[in-house]
């Protein structure tokens, strides 16, 4: 877990007001999760999320004052945007963003829960499909649902994957998820905060790609 | 056919020599090729490619008397590189962007030749599948092949696809192909060109992906 555990999320304040420059420090860790899962194939997932996290910083270097927290960011947006908010900017770089997140979360929480397939319980597959219909199916059109379908028969084995997230280090299984446990505590309450600013802003959209 | 006509290859000197900056500058069209496909999940294949050319002009930009050929880059990387050659630098980028070239090339050549699926002429998968059996498959694993599957399911009626080529100009289907005929002429002679020199220098390399 050395990858994720080096970066932790800071501990939210009362107010769960999100600080942009220590999002985007913590934040620019996690698309080299994406190689922990092997295969090129994974590459256009971690160029997007990148992508994404670039148009943040993007906005945010324009005026770290202004932009302080993300909410201010999105708050900025909407004023400035008019009717074409919030399909545009960093609150459409952050809508899609916290998707990816969410992916993450949901399946290093049900890898760190036990969750498994007792058929083949080296595969984690039931992980991936279950963070995948959570996070990010309902904005997926058949197309791009499809190419899941395929891209899920080159996940690694859960060996493997605990190896990559553990830095090529060999460490029990246990010790890693003891590890993973850690990390999700401040990264799912972030997580968490992203999606209720977006429903409190009413900036979430629902279309697919 | 205004994307293409109006980046037309030039004709080959009778010892083809490929002029680098030339080469660069009529070829950095050809990644918007890939949006006349229509949908969004061709946008991997043309970053693959745009970064292929990056590279190359990386390489070119660092020395354009030195690298003023692309058979002189290729050359001086053999040199260069040592055992690590071919799969390397501006030669790696090269190999694989003249396989994305090809596919282009084939397809072009395919509609002009009037091919088609008699119960569905207005599809163009057959012309697309014909290109990507000849210039890419034999390099793709069984998982890549399993998503161009899926991803030809998203390839664009040939109406939209022609409206697309001619800049969203309304033109006949043979007024396209008139032209789609004429550019290919340089075009093709460009390709054959590099595929050329990289088997007479022994840079080819049939690894997959
Ligand atoms: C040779 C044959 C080749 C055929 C080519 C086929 C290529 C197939 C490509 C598949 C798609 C790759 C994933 C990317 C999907 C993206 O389309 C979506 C939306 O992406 C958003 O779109 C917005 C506009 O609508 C803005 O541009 C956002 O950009 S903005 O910053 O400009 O605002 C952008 O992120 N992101 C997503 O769905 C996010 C994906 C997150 C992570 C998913 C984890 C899944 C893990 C799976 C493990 C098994
Ligand atoms: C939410 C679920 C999401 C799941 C995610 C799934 C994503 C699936 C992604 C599919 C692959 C996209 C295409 C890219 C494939 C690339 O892997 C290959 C090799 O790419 C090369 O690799 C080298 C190292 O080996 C260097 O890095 C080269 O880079 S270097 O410049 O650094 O040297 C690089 O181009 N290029 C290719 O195969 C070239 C492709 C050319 C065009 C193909 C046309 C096909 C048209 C199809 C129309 C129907």
């Amino acid at each position: 877990m050395a990858l994720l555990m080096e970066n932790q999320f800071i501990d939210l304040p009362a107010d769960k007001t999100l600080d942009t420059k220590l999002f985007l420090e913590s934040v620019s860790y996690l698309p080299s999760f994406f190689d922990c899962l092997g295969s090129k194939v994974f590459a256009p997932i971690k160029s997007d999320i990148s992508g994404n996290i670039t148009k943040i910083r993007g906005v945010y270097d324009k005026d770290p004052v202004k932009y302080a927290t993300l909410q201010q960011i999105v708050e900025a947006e909407k004023e400035a945007y008019g009717a074409e908010w919030p399909k545009v900017g960093a609150t459409l770089a952050l809508m899609w963003l916290k998707r990816g997140l969410r992916f993450i979360q949901i399946l290093l929480q049900s890898l760190a829960d036990g969750e498994k397939d007792e058929n083949n319980p080296n595969l984690i597959r039931v992980n991936i499909t279950k963070a995948y219909d959570q996070a990010l199916k309902k904005y997926h059109g058949w197309l791009v649902q499809k190419i899941f379908k395929a891209a899920l028969l080159a996940a690694p084995y859960k060996s493997e994957f605990i190896k990559a997230l553990s830095k090529g280090q060999v460490v029990t299984e246990a010790d890693c998820m003891a590890s993973v446990r850690q990390f999700l505590v401040n990264y799912t309450a972030t997580v968490d905060a992203i999606y209720e600013m977006y429903t409190a802003m009413n900036a979430e959209l629902d279309y697919t790609v």
